[in-house]
């Protein structure tokens, strides 16, 4: 243990097994392992890891690291890209992926209570018998309490919203460790700040989200999917434009450039032409889900798009989407040993067209190994930007590209992430964008943190 | 000026019309006119109402404040309905009617941006001829600052969302008189706090509102309205409930009981029976809209409904939600010189029949002129309790009624408020119904309004 973490030590350790039996562990395998996301951010092991089973249990974990000033990490699937989960402090880490039971469904009210270790692919599984499912998909088999963390959202979040949208409440421990429950379960409220949506996207900084509710939506009578490929992504990305501002409520619309689709084919054993290329997804009504299928091919005709290729069968679409979700691997697998640094803009819809584009220059010009995808119904896209972290040159001509791609973003009133958050990877892009707001979100991280131990160091400094 | 108040002085008035000029006024009349709402809460006049033009001015005038330690109290259009507008600690009200430019339409995005005192009614005006509206209708023609402030939804909100959904970004105005914007354009962001949000909902309590983002909607192609009168309020409520329940996007399905009905007869001349009712509105495409209708008469039919009658034509629909919007007034009516205590629960949609039923044989018993009527679609209604303000038994006996249907809510997991707020009205069922949650409002209250300037006594004490 280093010196900034002298606090860490055989008492504390003493404490945490009173609590949680021998669900601590301060093994250096394990602690590696809690340090380090899926991103490029290097690892910053936390010094102890507890497994907590209980809102009780991560109650009086805190309550012990508050009473010695540790600092705290809550840690779920560690699937994030922005080095969330990183102690960088050191302190105590509390992986969640055991509390992971689904406490209840409301299927009258289509909401359900879970515990904040449950993945979203199991609680689909749960809900599929009831006719229910929980929309919002960042790709990785995320726990729910980080989607909640990290303000998550994803494919489906053009139609259903992002996790903002569907968190009706949840159950925190702040940082002196008392247990509050931020809503009720009722629709709509006005009571009082919006203290649910205050925790959601707070990364931990704010207390632990220990329990969430989640709005639930009946699985669609009627669901197709289809690819199609464009002569290139200028005539893609109007369609994009057009079919959002028409109205039509389609459920995913996602583009990927021929060097995702390229990487894709080879990753997901797939055929599909190297062009630009849109995935969508229809929800509806039988009647419906025609009626939506033929406006946004009449609009990718006349943008010149080639030939639909439709997904009907569920087991079709599930290839289909599992590849969509695969592509960050499948970038990463275009070069063994590589990593990848994923941006993350989002801008008005108006202006996608023109960002991609000049993204797209820059990545030429530039000279990187960067396929672009995204959730463009949102303004949303990324571009995996692959790269050599033992070439310190490279790494900084990649962080180059990505710092010039935000300030292009924010130029257009955009965000310098629209899904990942800030971690500590972003937390300079943060100030940039927020400018004097920043102060504010710093004026409530230390009221509600005095002593600054929640993921110290992410969001914002103190 | 009494005590409380003694720090507004002429030195205080002499800085503020160095801001505004002659945009300040101490008269009677005009500090009556902005002490008081359309409840039945008492009247608190402040020292003294500015005028305000820009962002800058109310920046101005409330560092004058901040500087001297006076109360800041924002004022839109005095529809509120919980005191939210009273001086409780005098100071200065700043009026924010003169703010309404629409600043700029950004159709492409679907977005708008105008100054806080631009009013709902305004605004769906400007933009008919572009074919985009704002759906959120709390009835009165509120302003759209207030609105936010408040967190208002009203009748759309059961397919279109509330102001929380339907804000994409805030300038407000800080306690010290910084000014800060909450937010980017685009649709989504994981950037930090979510201090839109935080903004909406929080009744001027942490700054002043000056200028809102909007999302806006396309006007549908087909917008169908229709009437419906049930043989008893239990079948009209599984209507609701099942209708909701089914996922059809219904975009207004408004519940008004039999008394209810006997006042909008009354007060709009319609010759609807005298059954409890469900007013339903349906937007989609032309086919869309069909299908939507064929399933709700199907669900109505099998609860035992009578016959639809329909309002195709703009000017009748625009007649019958005119008349549903009056039925505040409709109520008032029936009890010339009365005030109303309008309630406001909001549970779980799957207790509705429930906690409606309940609350009917509660009315009863108590014998109360109480007409019922609500957005039952989100599980939000409200009871319009008439009563004379100078029988002091009888508003006792009317406090009471909502007290108990407050904790009926409270126990069925709902709020004590769906959409008007908690202003000084409701401020003790907020810490019944959120615990220890409350303390983490007041903290915030503290860190971002250290003098309790800002609509002081409102949500939570300090």
């Amino acid at each position: 243990m280093t010196a900034k973490t002298a606090r860490v030590n055989d008492d504390l350790i003493r404490a945490l097994r009173a609590v949680v039996g021998d669900r601590v562990s301060t093994s250096a395998v394990v602690r590696e392992q809690h340090g380090k996301d899926e991103s490029y951010h290097p690892p910053h092991p936390p010094d102890a890891v507890v497994f907590a089973t209980t809102t009780r249990e991560i109650s009086d974990v805190v309550k012990i690291c508050a009473g010695r000033g540790v600092p705290v990490v809550p840690f779920g699937a560690g699937t994030s890209l922005e080095g969330h989960v990183a102690a960088l402090k050191g302190g105590v880490c509390i992986d969640l992926a055991r509390m992971n039971a689904i406490l209840s469904v409301n299927a009258g009210d289509m909401d359900v209570t879970v515990q904040a270790g449950v993945t979203r692919k199991q609680l689909n599984e749960h809900l599929r018998d009831m006719g229910l499912f929980f929309p919002i998909d960042p790709g990785a088999d995320a726990s729910l309490g980080g989607m909640a963390a990290t303000r998550a959202s994803g494919t489906n979040a053009v139609r259903y919203g992002t996790m903002r949208d569907n968190v009706l409440a949840l159950t925190v421990v702040l940082a002196d460790g008392r247990v509050i429950r931020t809503s009720r379960r009722a629709r709509k409220s006005s009571a009082g700040y919006d203290l649910t949506r205050l925790f959601v996207g707070s990364e931990g900084t704010l207390g632990v989200i220990a329990e969430l509710t989640l709005r639930l939506y009946g699985i669609p009578e009627a669901i197709s999917a289809a690819v199609c490929p464009f002569p290139d992504l200028k005539s893609a990305v109007e369609t994009v434009i057009l079919t959002i501002q028409s109205g039509v409520p389609v459920a995913r619309i996602e583009l990927l450039d021929e060097v995702q689709m390229d990487a894709i084919n080879r990753y997901s054993k797939f055929d599909y032409p190297l062009q630009p290329t849109l995935f969508f997804e229809f929800h509806g009504s039988e009647r419906g889900v025609v009626e939506q299928v033929e406006t946004v091919k009449g609009i990718a005709a006349d943008c010149g798009a080639g030939d639909f290729r439709w997904a009907t069968k569920p087991e079709d679409r599930n290839r289909l989407w599992q590849a969509r979700h695969d592509s960050y691997y499948a970038c990463l697998a275009l070069r063994p040993g590589a990593k990848a640094l994923a941006t993350d803009v989002c801008v008005p819809i108006s202006r996608l067209a023109e960002c991609i584009l000049e993204t797209r220059r820059d990545i030429d010009q530039t000279g990187l190994l960067a396929p672009i995808l995204g959730h463009v119904g949102d303004g949303n896209f990324h571009v995996v930007v692959v790269m050599d972290m033992n070439d310190a040159t490279e790494v900084a001509r990649c962080k180059a590209f990505n710092e010039r791609l935000v300030m292009r973003a924010l130029a257009m009133d955009g965000t310098c992430t629209g899904e990942h958050g800030i971690g500590y990877g972003k937390i300079d892009f943060l100030t940039v964008e927020h400018g004097d707001a920043v102060s504010v979100m710093r004026a409530i991280k230390m009221a509600l943190d005095p002593q600054n131990i929640m993921n110290p160091g992410k969001i914002v400094r103190v």
